[in-house]
């Protein structure tokens, strides 16, 4: 496929380019235009890249973009997820190109959603295109491309109980995650689930002086701070009872396989310029994420937040929380719990208010499989190494459900690097990976 | 002077809004344009009213407007103290109107700085135009109006020191405080002082992913929400050593005093809408707010803050935080020692930085004095009830230096309620209160 690209590679950009500039962000209501125009688009690309038929599917939610082409009903069916929704940009001021104006620079394409997942589900559609126009398609492909990944997708498992039957597949190939790195190759055998809820803290009812009601009145910043702090005990568990009693401690042969990804602590203090690590006792930094659930505040915010100094005590403070949990970890029941502790930490002096927002279920995928092992036949050809298994510690939570009614295992075939800083400003993708990724998905096919 | 408001007020509402018109918000530097327009307007509202002179007067930050009118040498004199500067209005959203477009219902003048303190230095303005209308002017009258109070007066300090001489006054007048209520007249003999700081907590060096690094490497929301819970100990007291090593322990006589205040415990909180107050152990609200220092955050922001489940381990967190002092803390030294001690709590994970912001010393006032005493009489015959001497909670930067440069003490004429909800959405000024300032004022004048 090396030759494909190098023909049709300014065409490929300009392609995916016409994804990239439509900020269609499933976090904000005020994009839902946005969300159709992206989805309108990608199926015309499906079309042109030579799927049978495509269309923009309606959902309770942004709608689906489903494809196909069935060249033989007696082949095996691959059926490729992704999303065409990204994360909001915001900080706006830390981008040091336009988020929805994507450019090509040092190597690399850098926008919104260059690779997460616009980027990464786009090689999906090159792949298909060059197989198609060669003829050596040899499996009936089914595209589903969701617009609500970032948000937990809430609609998805609906509409596909509702259209299980034309979704029906041997395997769900995805590429949504990253490798460990372009020298140590890696597929992902498993994510984190994940619960997401909002917190808020009400004071009084009003803004206040902080002169004339300082030190009397319960300040609702003071209190979060002080609820936020109970969450996490002083070996770095996350404190909420019931929290740990689904999580499966793994045996020492599968914590001694995932070890064998290449880990380097300097490196990772450099990369991130930290001088210290944090996390939960008894854990390395790659178990801390692969395989043990977390908690960490996403956003918080209450009173003056502008510039200079303004004295308030404010009548609310709020946070936005998220729980990154193991696949034993039910992300419902873990949302209700947290919901029902944090509630019940709150002293008389506020009122606190709680929003469960939408959360999916961690998974794992076997790695004896034909699938995983074409998948890394086709990786060990582009690499010239064979790729690890690996667990990730991100959460993309409409494959359970996947696994769950469609009764087929998901494939991670990701691409990206944590160099490219997904749901981060500057997000990028590194073109040699965006270009191995072809290939090692066309190889797929032909291994598979 | 009742019978000139009622021949005049049309007119004072029109100068008075003319001033409430102008976003004169000292902590923001896109205002400086503002201040000035504000500055100029006042000196003009100053010679209307029969200064024999007025300026605009530059500082090192926002000008001062200087006026005065000298009867005789011979005569005691009053130096004014007023700012025309005011406080953010922000969460705008909570305004039922334009915060900078004032309107009069319900028997009172809304805006921000309708109170706070435009409304309350215009009283001295209109009381001074009537003494000087009818003749009964019987002292030299000093105006000293700022533009930076709610920024704690920078530099205002210096400038009263390169003016000491033609500041010579015998007591410093100033409306900027509330009385207890219109049942309770009272006037303020101590204010408290003020710290304010911004800290800023950075954990990794760009905003990571929450699923591939959560777990592992702190996050700045966290670990500031556990600093800042460490900052208060179980009693509710200030947890930052030193802090009250320099505060005084009231007399029980001093504190019978101050409880002549009435104070209904149900009322408070049914103003508020609180289920409980809180505060430090052994001392009563009045107490809390009157005679104890405090700690409060009076803003926190971080991470994703936007609508929706946007997932992300931040790169930074901050947070404003004032303290409210006795007295006989300096703040200075307070800041200094929170500074230190704020960054010796930072575990090695993370970096802190802390940026001192101006404060001010609070100060007593002694109840014996002449000015103390005509102010009583003067506001015995407005009200028909004798004032009581309260302790303020919040804080006047600058009286402090007033006292120790000029060598005169304030005196604190306040006619503002809590119900004004000055620093907060819908500040507004009660007109019975604006009108019965300006008599109380008038007859200062005469008594003292």
């Amino acid at each position: 496929m090396k030759e494909y690209i190098e023909q049709n590679k300014e065409r490929f950009y300009e392609e995916l380019f016409s994804l990239l500039r439509i900020p269609s962000i499933s976090a904000k209501a005020e994009h839902k235009e946005d969300m159709r125009r992206c989805a309108e688009r990608l199926a015309v690309l499906l079309m042109e890249a030579g799927a049978d038929f495509a269309e923009v599917s309606p959902s309770d939610g942004n709608p689906v973009v489903y494809g196909e082409k069935i060249v033989d009903p007696a082949l095996k069916t691959v059926l490729v997820y992704g999303h065409y929704d990204v994360q909001p940009p915001e900080p706006l001021e830390k981008w040091r190109t336009d988020p929805f104006e994507p450019v090509i620079h040092d190597g690399a394409i850098w926008g919104r959603g260059a690779n997460d997942d616009k980027g990464q589900l786009f090689m999906h559609v090159k792949a298909f295109e060059y197989l198609v126009c060669t003829g050596q398609l040899r499996h009936n492909v089914k595209f589903m491309f969701e617009g609500e990944e970032e948000i937990g997708s809430p609609n998805l498992p609906k509409w596909i109980k509702a259209n299980k039957k034309r979704l029906a597949a041997d395997v769900c190939l995805v590429s949504d995650t990253t490798m460990i790195s372009e020298k140590v190759p890696s597929i992902n055998c498993g994510m984190r689930g994940l619960s997401y809820l909002e917190v808020k803290v009400v004071g009084p009812n009003k803004d206040l002086h902080s002169g004339h009601y300082g030190g009397a009145v319960a300040n609702p910043i003071n209190v979060l701070c002080e609820m936020i702090a109970t969450l996490h005990d002083a070996d770095g568990r996350v404190n909420v009872p019931g929290f740990y009693d689904k999580v499966v401690e793994l045996s020492r042969a599968d914590r001694k396989m995932l070890a064998r990804a290449p880990f380097d602590l300097k490196e990772y203090k450099e990369f991130l310029d930290i001088k210290d690590i944090c996390g939960e006792k008894g854990y390395t930094t790659l178990e801390r994420t692969g395989i043990r659930p977390c908690l960490d505040v996403c956003g918080i915010w209450g009173g003056y937040t502008g510039e200079g100094a303004k004295t308030v005590l404010p009548s609310e403070a709020h946070a936005k929380i998220s729980m990154r949990l193991v696949p034993d970890q039910q992300s419902g029941e873990i949302t209700k719990l947290f919901a029902r502790h944090f509630k019940s930490i709150a002293p008389k002096c506020v009122k606190v208010e709680v929003k469960e927002c939408e959360g999916g279920d961690g998974f794992l995928i076997p790695i004896s499989s034909e699938a995983y092992k074409a998948a890394a036949r086709a990786m060990t050809e582009v690499y010239g190494i064979e790729p690890v298994p690996s667990r990730g510690g991100g959460s993309i939570a409409v494959l359970a459900e996947v696994q769950k009614i469609l009764g087929i295992d998901p494939l991670l075939m990701g691409f990206g690097l944590e160099r490219d800083t997904i749901h981060s400003p500057n997000e990028s993708y590194l073109l040699r990976q965006f270009f191995a990724g072809m290939e090692s998905i066309a190889l797929f096919y032909k291994y598979y």
